[in-house]
């Protein structure tokens, strides 16, 4: 049985090698990467039996982003488009230092996840699972795929599975206006909110601080649990109408993308198995920090890896 | 003033390195790639003052497209595309020697170029050119692209500009059937039809011995000069009642793509510059050659190695 | 449930890029490289479910190993080895052309996978499956290897799981007459032997006609069918008293390493599936040919791409 | 019509990947670099039409060099050296931080530019520009460099073209001393001068705050502008008799080599068209703070950029 | 004459680019690397005439080893073993920022070094020398070799050559008790002990301040001197009844592995060839420092930047 | 005691990886390639103890050469360049299939070699020598090279040390009539002359089968021994009125570049330790062919490879 399904699109990562630059770059480093499954590789490395649904074409670019995943260890179950207009989602990805930043130029467009419908998909795994995640990435990329999330979310909520959405907010896909009209239209299938302090206020026009938000936002929309990321000053829980504060580990700025994402799947890593809230949050923080050492998207880590960020374990060279 | 002015999409072309797959690489080689580009880049480098119009994204990686045109020289006149859905077309190369060969998977649809109408385009330097080129891939891509063709092309005869067609028929674009009704529709306004002996057969229908399929699409279309081209048994040319046979240079199989578009090159440097059609032949076939035994889709040369395969030079290192 | 098990070690591979030297080169490829997940990753990639079990180190080495196969889709079944005396055997690869040619050092001396026992294994595994194949590397590895070997295939016998044997005469792991020695004792168990016609001749002691070899095999050790590989000149199998013939396909040398497991992979992909011997003679020829394109030790291959063989397809360029 | 032309030497820049050494790397990363043509690339990226001018090896090597600045736009008016002394300049740069720091080896002896004479420069174009620029390396290069830089800004001088001299002070090439004697006879016909700090210490002899250095010299000769760069504290200069001073934009320390280029670029992008010198200022130095996070020499930036970091943008990404 | 004898084991380094994973990455790269080999590298580049022995395999692996350590001038005067048993041993490292450090897996067991015999080694060699270095390292590695250590020690110790031990405790080597009994065994054949404090405590049970740690060491055993080097702090000598401390220079954090044996290299450069204490120990700082910039294990450095550092020069580009 | 001195000038190779053109390329691979440095390290590596001597910048550029060479075991007795006008002289290779061949050019012209004076270089380590061996590329380089090259034939020829020619024509540097004269007067020191059959016509108008130009050679100037190399004819050698033939070894036409050098490499280290000439003759076609398999200038090369190619052995997989 699987303990995690997520559902989302996973492009194709184009970016130029270190700091150079796209316009004058004559190879891209190729990765796979999406905000769904960068959770379920997280949580699969961290010990969750986890599977990744979405459409992909049927083409060696498809089977590209399919083969990295699986190496991994994660169940791809999804659903391979054969028809003439598939196609795979890419991303441009530029990264530098300042006073340049991460640049990201999407061409997701048409992708074939945009087509994907709740018939071709596998209800009954994320029915038997313990958890069901997506972000609010998803809904934002087709009419299909806002319907699509919905239906999916309702199907995991009747089966008793805990439900987790990131919200994820992303300027260039669409409005705050638009993405709160959505968003707070599937909240009340979700149980586990996470959401970035920026999102919140951008979006679900919260201001205040954070602790106030998560309460807020668990009163209003009923979540079990609303976690609120704060870059660099850590995250907090409001569960059972306690809050509960994690701040982060000492970590490098190197490889930011997927940040984020690696902390929902090491969340879930313990939140689905019954751990405390306090220790997901931990074990969230600690896989965070140990991705930002990491080039690409994903948390290539291990669960020793981040019981040695907990022991403090410090040693530059081990050996 | 500009000599020719070539129109048609231009493409970023991911490629893995050597024999690698698209499934398995985790680089993809970039380059600029089309047809007419393609063309121009050869033109330029043997003599020409070449231009290349067309549509890009105003990004990065349209930029990317424009800059690796550039260095060889080419004059971009293009229109940048700053709309919410611009986008850049590309296409995933894999090369392998036997039994696997060179597979395409085009991801063109929807690039910005499919939209570019004629009002946005220099017809002005097209009027002032000696040459006009176009491919048969530009109308397949979208109506609006059918319709700006036409009308380049009637701009170009107007205006006294000898215009060049290559038919390069694409199985994956449209069915023979439909290529047959758009370019026999556009043949009236081309003076000079470059076509291969399977499109010949496959799209317009035409068998027998090469030189008989020149002379009767001479005669039909009332063509200037024909020119058939035989792969590894080369080409001749229809012109003035008269058929021109050119056999192929010795060279390697090891970098196919792009030998079609360097033969269009070299003939158009010399035919534009009142060169005989033997000479025209003769230069478009070594630029051929040489392409075969250059990475990429561009013919990085020169006149003076163009010269040097008409010589006969055949030292093995030069020192 | 899995189609296929396979059991025996796979290495590290480490090779210098391109044609360059061990002893020079600052950079080597790495990739997962043994006969028996060769095997699997071809038979699951052309259809079947297959599983690979072994022994490896529980280290970022030893998942590296596990970390290639599973991106095939095969599933990794393994003892993960924490002692302190694991290790990932290794193989250093050179490449060349002649007069040079692919030189292989081995350094797999106390593997993780010698210690191997058939209590740590999935035996359930084997014999619910419908195929179960090995090589006979595996038993020259370690005493303990051998005796492992042997218990497996008397479980898959005992369980009516089709066992397949490829002989795979290493002459840097043992001599002729110690190999004949284990692997005769083994052969009662074996259903289908492959055994390259050489092999046939050094070890086996047998010579004459490839045809009368297989027959002679099978005829002494009962096999429900031997298949005798020569190399350029093809294969042939003796099965039901009848001899099937299967010529090679044209291919490259570029990549010959893993020739024979893609042959296998493809072969095992029909015969399991109850396809004729014929069939599965033309499947392997198909997928060995392929693999002489392919970097690596490993057939990246699809269905259709084999399909494309077996039709004669040969266009240079698909576009 | 060019609005800025630059003169100078460009030079192949050979450069180990990293932070490899120049002894033990087996690839030196290949860069077109030259003070002149940086400032012509940042300028026609900033949105000037650049021309560089210079004289070059007519040899894969030297079309090497032109290749790349053409890439960015900027016209390469180059006289082409058929001679059989014919010479690239090349330098090589070893990167490290610190206690290493960045080391430059030139060997730019006897290269064809030091040859370049008046007679076969496009004085017309330099009379017909608003802005003409070149450096204190120049005239340091060669006697007839020495001359020729002379003859062209009093062709500049006479024309009315606005002229620019950024004193660059290279201790390989040259004393202190003799660097003076050449700089100040060739000041007369300057109307722009930029100086480092330390430049104006060492060569001029100057002394004081920057302030009062800037307004010596344009006392003493005449300049319509002074501007004084002081490194990480900024930039100003002296005009109509008043100092703008500037403060530097928050940025890496990755890839300094070139900043000082890449500020005159962005300087006179806005002098020549107009701008204030304060907002002249200010573009200088955001393209010398997005130029230190490019590798290379050249500031691959675009106006968006700029106006992105006088804006104060700060997102870590953007997406 | 030789100037000094390092002896010790000598691997092949497998890392992964950059910050790339074990795990993830498709090539490695590959450096020779070994406590004493560094050491004897560095005191080479110095001014020293230095060999390095010890047991390599007769492969190309084995002489890839070799060939690093040639290139820097160093005498390579090894057993070439023929045995089957041969094999070179390895060691993967992977490099990353915070949280992550620099990790290490070592594949040395039964490394053809281990099996190295006094009468196979160049003790003639090694008695002619001034100086004779190991580390605490080599007696870790097998019985053979903590005897061979021994007896190298006494030979030099009977010649009246100068010896050197590096304490070097390896904790995925042997445990603090066991390190203890077998060096402090040697000990009365060391001349010249470096311990890192942190050795000092672990190993040899040492607590306080450097200094009287050093002193406490020289009282005990006799060492002419005491060096005690405290990472970032800086290092000190007890010599002669003095201590001398020296600071550490400034560097970057890139490249950590080899800052000891970097350290010790600068210091013997100077040592043994009679310069004092102080000296040494400032030479021992800056090459340490300098190698902190440097990628790989060995100190690619040369006398005038030493002396370079030791001037305090400080230009971040020098051209 | 050195068995072989080689004198001559070794370059920085600057060539495109693959078949990359120097025009397009971002990287260029390095390699130091000199005839008489390529001849001593083959010869070092099948057996001699050889030195090579010459004169190089006293720069990281230099030590590049030699820290190159030195990896092979070749001695490096060179002039160390400390003037301020000491250069490292390069050539850039540009290699490709046909139609195109390799294209060298070369920026050689004031290298530090060229400065060379006899009083400089060891002329001791020549006299006590067993061969002394330079090309007629040496005396081309400078007036400077022409006496010195005629001073150390002279101490080696009074000395009793076999003195070897390679006449190694260049076109690129000097006309056949300037290289007769000075070679036929550099002849009557040289002991062995090799000349391929082409430079025989070309520089010394010699005309007919080799066997009479190799017989009429020795004749006219005495040679003790006279081989003329004849490409993929083979090689023939007039010693003691007799002549002796070798045909090549197969082999492919991957790196053409040094084959000479390795022949003549092969042929010394045989002929010098008084083998027969028809062995070192069979060494030096083995050595060549097996270079020419080899990346880079170099024969990187055993022994024990090449007595392989003399068995025959021919499996195109060892393991």
């Amino acid at each position: 049985m699987t303990d995690l399904v997520t559902f989302g699109e996973t492009m194709l990562r184009l970016s130029p090698p270190g700091e150079e630059r796209l316009e004058t770059a004559d190879q891209y480093n190729v990765r796979a990467a999406g905000a769904e499954s960068n959770v379920a590789v997280a949580a699969q490395r961290l010990g969750l039996d986890a599977t990744w649904t979405s459409k992909l074409p049927d083409s060696p670019v498809g089977r590209r982003v399919a083969s990295e995943l699986r190496r991994h260890g994660v169940t791809v179950d999804v659903v391979w488009d054969e028809s003439e207009t598939s196609r795979q989602g890419t991303y441009y990805l530029e990264q530098g230092e300042r006073p340049r930043g991460n640049d990201v130029i999407y061409d997701r467009r048409n992708a074939s996840v945009t087509t994907a419908a709740t018939a071709e998909l596998p209800t009954d795994a994320i029915a038997d699972a313990e958890g069901f995640h997506t972000t609010g990435i998803t809904p934002a990329l087709s009419d299909t795929l806002e319907s699509t999330t919905a239906d999916l979310l309702s199907v995991a909520q009747e089966a008793g599975t805990t439900t987790c959405m990131d919200l994820n907010y992303r300027s260039k896909l669409w409005e705050p206006a638009a993405a709160r009209a959505v968003l707070t239209e599937l909240f009340p299938a979700v149980d586990v909110l996470v959401v970035a302090e920026r999102d919140a206020e951008v979006v679900l026009d919260r201001r205040g601080d954070a602790a106030s938000i998560a309460a807020g936002l668990s009163d209003e929309f009923g979540f079990e649990a609303t976690v609120v990321t704060r870059g660099s000053e850590g995250a907090l829980a409001h569960v059972d109408g306690e809050v509960v504060e994690q701040p982060t580990f000492e970590a490098t700025d190197a490889h930011p993308v997927g940040t984020g994402d690696s902390f929902v799947g090491g969340f879930l890593s313990q939140y689905l198995t019954g751990e405390s809230v306090a220790d997901a949050l931990t074990w969230g923080a600690a896989t965070a920090a140990l991705k930002r050492s990491i080039p690409g998207d994903i948390a290539v880590v291990s669960p020793e890896e981040v019981r040695s960020i907990l022991r403090g374990d410090t040693e530059a060279i081990s050996r």
